[in-house]
């Protein structure tokens, strides 16, 4: 508990104790009982999704002096309120309780998603299907009233564009709609019945590649993926080259905001064609993405977030529709938008902690996304900790001398055993380059069996032909750099060397330098060892292909059994689609934004000594 | 008080009152003691509006037992709580309560709108200078948080479309900017200072005239009027063939709503140019008009509202913007529309309603709006209650032989005197028609000196030779119809007699009946005699003109002493002005929709039988 109350910012806590199931949290002091039972999967009873509409949240709070709402006035008699019924979606933990709550009559229906996580199916887009009653001169209501009427355990916000041709639809469809509802939002009114069909679009906007995916709302199933590399690429490889083109243009910003609407609504249209379903079903969208894609589609001016302090615009966006990020669905659906913790700690990084559930798992775990831009996110149930490290374009292997994508052809396997050296290249074709897990494990396994020193630098040829004669040949030096070639222009696709060069090793130890510098300085912050870390998660596809032993040979991650060092998958986008199947879940990230503390590391003075300490490989 | 207990749907109604001034005065029950203060004139400090989130609207309830909420809890000790202190715009009047307001330390400022009506000045509408600390490493702050954290004292929804330009704007103003808030909303952040310009426009979307009147937000005062004939003239006179054109071409509805856009913002740009004002310092309007004019103007189908059971698609419209309107002032500016009460009680009459402050008059007064459709309204500060009755089209002069706008050459006013008959025509020319007022005078005063039997007949030739031989000569017959010469063809504009035909009697006797027919049947239902009414309300242009002792003599308005015939004015645009000058005003508008009862006239058994009595003249 004293982490906690030492935290230099994080929130207070306070322990709920949810009964009969006897389960124990500990949640943030100020949230509603209503979200500590659903983030914690302790299911309450509802149909509004905890907005204190439809009273249906009923527990029986063992502490009976808890402050009664206004609504708890209204759906309980002065008896029950005495004995401690409350509406969890009211009722706001500020110190530790235990809540009675009433088991379900119907059990929600869930979906497995995230590293495995079960999330209660509750979108923030519902459909009812209505059979109202006609209009007459004694029932004079307005065809608003009589449509809201039917929906009474929710108070919803007309979207003016459903007026226009509500008073049609009611009659042409004989008063059998169906309405459509985002949130606290009625979008639309159908004719007839059709709540089969309610889908959603989850974006992982990353600066290299977009992904969508297009889930089923009624089932909670993903049913059509697609990928395609952000159209933005002709601005530059990451995001900083991106901002400067804006700066440098005041053409650039509308350009790749168009671009970048472009590449999304591209995989949405190609993710309704492969499940045959009509984008117009489509009624919501939830994007993950780091904070410079996120003001890029939306023609926010990216400049503040470019250049010293690193502003953000905003933290969190809200009333968007999906038009605001170019995608043609529904013309109303809304759009959900991951928030940023920070200019380089952005949505995809939020979106990643929720899926993986950094925020409710007791284990110490560390997240790392791994790209030109590395975020660091440390801790457990009770704190969580992050930063950012800039940790230059190494992974991406495009400032190394054959770096190359993760394509056919890059070598992505390094091994040295006592027979000599094996690779492993993608698609089994002739290697014509290295890409970034292939250079890990390169210069890992040539410090492992030393003939790279700890320095980083490649041993005299000398003392390379005493220890490991076998591989002496293919160390040469050209130009005067020492290379080692790691594929010979026989053994290559195309015809010349596949090199690491002495320059090579020297970006990758300097990127190696920023990210371990970052996790050791969020270790100190916290009070914490590096061997007290349980769990390593590797985000992002770069973490998919990383050897662990490579990363821990290098120093690049904690030194943790490699069993401990897992790929995370893309846990953005995972987050973007629990994002869409549970609008608790989403509220879940909004508060991880306060629970996260930032540390920034730019402006330690001893960042660059700790940076240089770190150049050494272990 | 029993009347108020006797209401078929007459919310209930407590009494506040306000120490030290002792100001009593009664208002529905669940309204809160802040909006109870300020309709009733008592000013209570504030700068959010009541929207809770200032935290200075400090009052002492002298009965302390009032619920406290959870923002009292924060605003005071639990001395102060126990003592009876509470936010107003938090404190709800449930029963009588006694409050004790501090007095201000600043007078608010206050304009006099409406039938001399003060206001006190507080738009929605408010700029905030602010002089904001720069970014650092060590304050990132996002742009949007660094601007709200300096208007500390709202809770304010950030427009999208402010983020766009937000970091630019801070950074090349040198962080000193002006926040631009509607309500609660954040739609502007200006670079420098310009608390100075801040402006609205009030417009009375009528069938046949429109108005609009620019108004400067910082000191309450109109700075420019414009009016014209509503665009939508080529459709046809009245709602009902505007509402026909749309349902026999589907092009009708965008046409219509394309000229009523037009219209408005034709006259928007008009009293911008007249005032010198730039339209982009426009941030908020506000429209009064029946609720066709409000449906077309939105684009929203009027179908249901021309046939039985006469439909709304909506009472009252949320999230609107002036663009909605198609009118070009700033692109993010808001748009307020009075709700409606019915098909037939627009927003036209809740503004006129307002405007006349007929909920909180004592005295027992009656709102008529004479046109096509004419709208009623009757009650005091307890009670209200309105109906709408189809006079047709008589008054508008339209089914009248020679009838006309109120334009040059109109006859206005007719006497017969002993010495004969007088005519009085608008802009002293010689007479070309007649327009609605002087019909009412003619016939009022042809049944006054006994030419016209109260059935409405013209007395036989030998009657008329009997009893005014010098105006017998004025009646001849024409294609077997009896006329009665107003002017003669020598005495005219154009060259032809000016008439008031028999059939033009019957034509006013219809409309009248009507009329009289409705203020008649919402006397009774009300409970109250005729001559109970102190006051009669002419609203519209129409009533500027009519002469009261000629709507008595012909029995169109009750019989009461013609001093207690007031025109009203233009009532409707006085409304829209009030609520741009005042958000609680606005809120007001809001609660007569809760307040008036709406009696529907036509599928009552007794409207015919009750029709045909009231043809005859008194």
């Amino acid at each position: 508990m004293t982490a906690i109350e030492d935290a230099p910012s994080g929130p207070a806590r306070v322990s709920l104790t949810f009964l009969p199931a006897g389960k124990s949290v500990r949640v943030p002091s100020g949230v509603s009982v209503f979200d500590a039972a659903l983030w914690n999967g302790v299911p309450v009873d509802s149909t509004c999704g905890g907005h204190g509409t439809c009273k249906k949240c009923k527990v029986r709070v063992i502490d009976a002096s808890l402050p009664i709402s206004a609504l708890d006035e209204r759906a309980f008699s002065a008896e029950q309120l005495g004995q401690g019924w409350r509406l969890a979606c009211m009722a706001t933990a500020t110190r530790d309780l235990e809540v009675d709550v009433p088991e379900l009559t119907t059990r929600p229906k869930a979906a497995t998603v995230g590293v495995g996580r079960q999330v209660i199916l509750r979108p923030a887009v519902q459909k009812r299907f209505l059979t109202l009653e006609d209009a007459t001169l004694s029932d004079q209501r307005t065809d608003v009233e009589r449509v809201l009427a039917a929906i009474d355990d929710l108070e919803l916000r007309v979207d003016p564009h459903v007026l226009r041709t509500l008073g049609r639809t009611l009659r042409s469809a004989n008063w059998q709609v169906t309405a459509v509802i985002v949130g606290t939002d009625l979008i639309a009114v159908e004719p007839g019945d059709t709540t089969g069909a309610a889908y959603g679009v989850a974006y992982d906007l990353g600066t290299t590649t977009a992904v969508a995916t297009l889930m089923d709302l009624t089932t909670g199933a993903p049913i059509a993926v697609a990928s395609m590399l952000n159209k933005q690429q002709p601005f530059g490889a990451d995001v900083i080259s991106r901002i400067s083109s804006t700066m440098l243009d005041p053409e650039s910003l509308p350009k790749l905001q168009e671009l970048a609407q472009a590449t999304l609504d591209e995989l949405t249209q190609d993710v309704c064609a492969q499940a045959g379903v009509d984008p117009s079903s489509v009624y919501e969208v939830a994007l993950a993405g780091n904070a410079t894609m996120a003001q890029l589609i939306l023609g926010i001016d990216p400049e503040p977030l470019g250049v010293a302090p690193f502003i953000l615009a905003t933290a969190s966006y809200a009333d968007l529709l999906a038009a605001d990020l170019g995608v043609h669905v529904h013309p109303r659906a809304r759009a959900m938008l991951f928030p940023h913790l920070g200019a380089y700690v952005g949505g995809d990084i939020i979106a990643g902690v929720l899926a993986a559930g950094m925020d409710r798992d007791k284990r110490l775990r560390l997240f790392i996304d791994i790209g030109t831009n590395c975020e660091i996110v440390l801790g457990n149930g009770e704190k969580l900790m992050s930063t950012a490290a800039p940790a230059g374009p190494a992974f991406e292997a495009a400032s190394i001398r054959c770096g190359m994508r993760a394509a056919p052809g890059a070598i992505e396997v390094v091994a040295i055993g006592d027979a000599g050296m094996t690779l492993q290249v993608i698609d089994d074709a002739p290697p014509v380059g290295i890409c970034g897990s292939g250079l890990v494990d390169a210069i890992a396994e040539l410090a492992r069996v030393g003939l790279l020193d700890s320095s980083g630098r490649f041993l005299s040829d000398e003392r390379i032909a005493e220890l490991r004669p076998d591989l002496a040949d293919r160390f040469v030096e050209r130009d005067g750099e020492r290379l080692f070639v790691l594929a010979t222009a026989a053994e290559s696709g195309n015809g010349s060397d596949v090199v690491l060069s002495q320059r090579d090793v020297r970006e990758l130890q300097f990127a190696k330098a920023a990210i371990s510098t970052g996790w050791k300085l969020l270790l100190e912050e916290f009070g914490v060892e590096e061997s007290e870390i349980q769990q390593v998660l590797l985000a992002g596809s770069f973490g998919t292909y990383l050897s662990a032993r490579s990363a821990v040979g290098i120093g690049l991650v904690p030194s943790i059994p490699v069993m401990r060092i897992v790929s995370a998958g893309n846990v953005a986008g995972e987050g973007a689609k629990m994002a869409l199947l549970s609008d608790s879940e989403r509220h879940g990230a909004r508060a991880l934004l306060d629970e996260i503390h930032y540390v920034e590391l730019s402006d330690r003075t001893d960042f660059n000594d700790r940076f240089v300490d770190e150049l050494a490989f272990p």
